[in-house]
């Protein structure tokens, strides 16, 4: 068999030699046309205000691995690789190397089903590199093990994927009990699972916290995935979760310099419907401010996706040694640690964030 | 008359003095109770899950000008403020110095129109950094004026929101024309209006671009209100408006060393409904993936709202000298610019991010 084509109104109709089949709207191809993107910039510069939205080639035809498309208004044909074109034809979901596969876990995964990736690999080698942000992002969370003794160790990792996320704490911070904390990390009381900065209106991707020192009593680091709360949620109360999911809520931060807020859903889905955040911080969240008619039932689907972080069906429990990391898609998976008594000993993390953007980034540039 | 309560099933109905009414649901007044929150930090530290949802209190009562809640689990009553309580009682919008009314603008405005702000006034106090604030947040363009000719100069008067938005192309960044450029910025080409960094999942809020050289031929700056031109095509066009607001489209930037992408309406709104970001730029619009049946009607949409941003009905142009900087809310205002020669002489605007989270913040600051 050979590709195939037939000319309609709007579009062509096109039959690939292995039986797929496009429907090919004129202006589409038009839009397309690789020459109508810049050479060294790969951005558009085709203008879309020069063609009628009803333009349609004068002469459309297979020749070779090619579609060859005359317009009368270009001096120029169009041509289009026939198979880059069925990678791209509309309506089918474009191959990206970043679409990894998540893997939603619970307690059985313990701390033992933590991916653990060594920091030489990853600092030293495009392929440890790869490895440990898939694991990461299928996981939602991994642990990286041979960092030197020093804060910079743990950011160097961090800027292998690319820019540091700053944020009113700094471009890095430190977690650790402090005089005066503006921020409960800063305090050696117990946190209760959440993710972080939720009041911002992109709270920061993943989070690198690099342990220098554990030595006090308590300060165990607790860990729960957010995507397989929200997936049971879904399964096991649908109402609570089209509340959670569409009911958005007011956030704040604010201290002496500060006043940040933003209102977020507490389950954000993308726009095929699946779950692409969880947004989850009871300290951060400010007076709540919906109708009073609705306010039960939020407060009812609230206090159950709460009850459903702390079940231990679902958390697991890190306690991170001096020279370990800890790195986490803080859009997914909530962290907590439990009170520490800071006369026992120091207790130190050093932390910094990344952003999605960034870390998928960085897999579709070490895929190609 | 004096504030009198009434005791429902589920929550309080409250009649202050002045006449205002609220209905206060017994769950909010206990998540809401003042000493639920760290002293120092701010954050709610009362644990929602520690109550039943059908909490009641034993007893209510005015004191004072306080409302007193006695609980039969706590051992202090809950003390609440009645004037605060009136200002965040549920179902009301609570008051926010960042809520600053926004005035879209069309050509009329001109260049004159456009507020003109003087960096010492920004740089050496309070006030004039707070009517910088809100006027450029209210236009979502100012222009800064007397500034050293330091490349520092303008980023200072940045720093004085917040930290910067680093972004793949830095922290700051040069606009002049380079050889191989990853960006059309970077070119000397004719640049239509469009907002930044649509690619990725929070674009950039405030841009800042300081003009430290502007002696080519050509070269000129313009901008368009997109809140003006989303508004005006809600009533122009109201399926067109509604295309532009629900169907995302995907947006990709790649170089040698990123590939950062993100979908995103045209025109996002918020829980209101209002129209809260523009997202427009045909350079970084990735091949559209839509379904080949809604592909002509987006389309259709689609280079409505572009032939809108060119009618000279919205523009305004700019000529920036040596010494001046524009700031625009990158998620609002488009820029553009007109061709230049830089045979002619140099062209050398230095550009950089603040975030709206730290717009707003250093608003609700200064207002305190």
């Amino acid at each position: 068999m050979t590709t195939t084509l037939a000319t309609g109104a709007e579009g062509l109709d096109i039959r690939w030699a292995d039986g797929t089949t496009g429907s090919l709207p004129y202006i589409w191809l038009r839009d397309t046309d690789p020459s109508g993107f810049h050479p060294q910039t790969g951005e558009r510069t085709f203008d879309l205000t020069a063609v009628p939205l009803d333009i349609a080639p004068a002469h459309a035809e297979i020749a070779g691995n090619d579609l060859l498309l005359t317009w009368q208004d270009a001096d120029a044909p169009s041509r289009f690789d026939l198979d880059w074109i069925k990678a791209n034809r509309p309506g089918i979901a474009r191959h990206d190397p970043a679409d990894i596969p998540l893997h939603p876990w619970r307690a059985e995964l313990g701390a033992g089903g933590v991916p653990r990736h060594d920091a030489a690999a990853i600092a030293g080698t495009d392929r440890g590199l790869a490895d440990w942000l898939a694991d990461t992002k299928r996981f939602g969370l991994s642990i990286v093990t041979g960092l030197a003794d020093t804060t910079e160790a743990g950011v160097a990792i961090a800027r292998r994927v690319g820019h540091l996320r700053e944020t009113n704490f700094g471009l890095t911070f430190e977690v650790m009990s402090k005089p005066d904390p503006n921020n409960l990390a800063y305090t050696a009381d117990a946190l209760p699972l959440h993710t972080d900065l939720t009041n911002q209106d992109l709270p920061p991707g993943y989070q690198f916290l690099h342990c220098l020192a554990n030595e006090a009593q308590g300060g165990g680091s607790t860990f729960c995935d957010g995507l397989a709360v929200a997936r049971d949620l879904r399964d096991r109360d649908p109402e609570a979760f089209r509340i959670l999911s569409t009911v958005t809520v007011p956030f704040r931060f604010h201290d002496r310099d500060t006043d940040i807020r933003s209102r977020k859903a507490v389950i954000t889905l993308d726009d095929a419907g699946e779950i692409s955040e969880v947004c989850f911080n009871a300290h951060l969240a400010d007076i709540l401010d919906l109708d009073p008619a609705v306010m039960g039932s939020f407060y009812r689907a609230y206090q159950l996706f709460m009850r459903m972080t702390r079940d231990p069906a679902y958390g697991i429990a890190l306690r991170l040694s001096g020279g370990e990391m800890v790195v986490f898609d803080n859009r997914r998976v909530m962290h907590g640690r439990e009170a520490f008594d800071p006369s026992t000993g120091f207790r130190h993390l050093h932390g910094c964030y990344v952003d999605r953007g960034e870390w998928d980034s960085r897999i579709r540039v070490l895929a190609r």
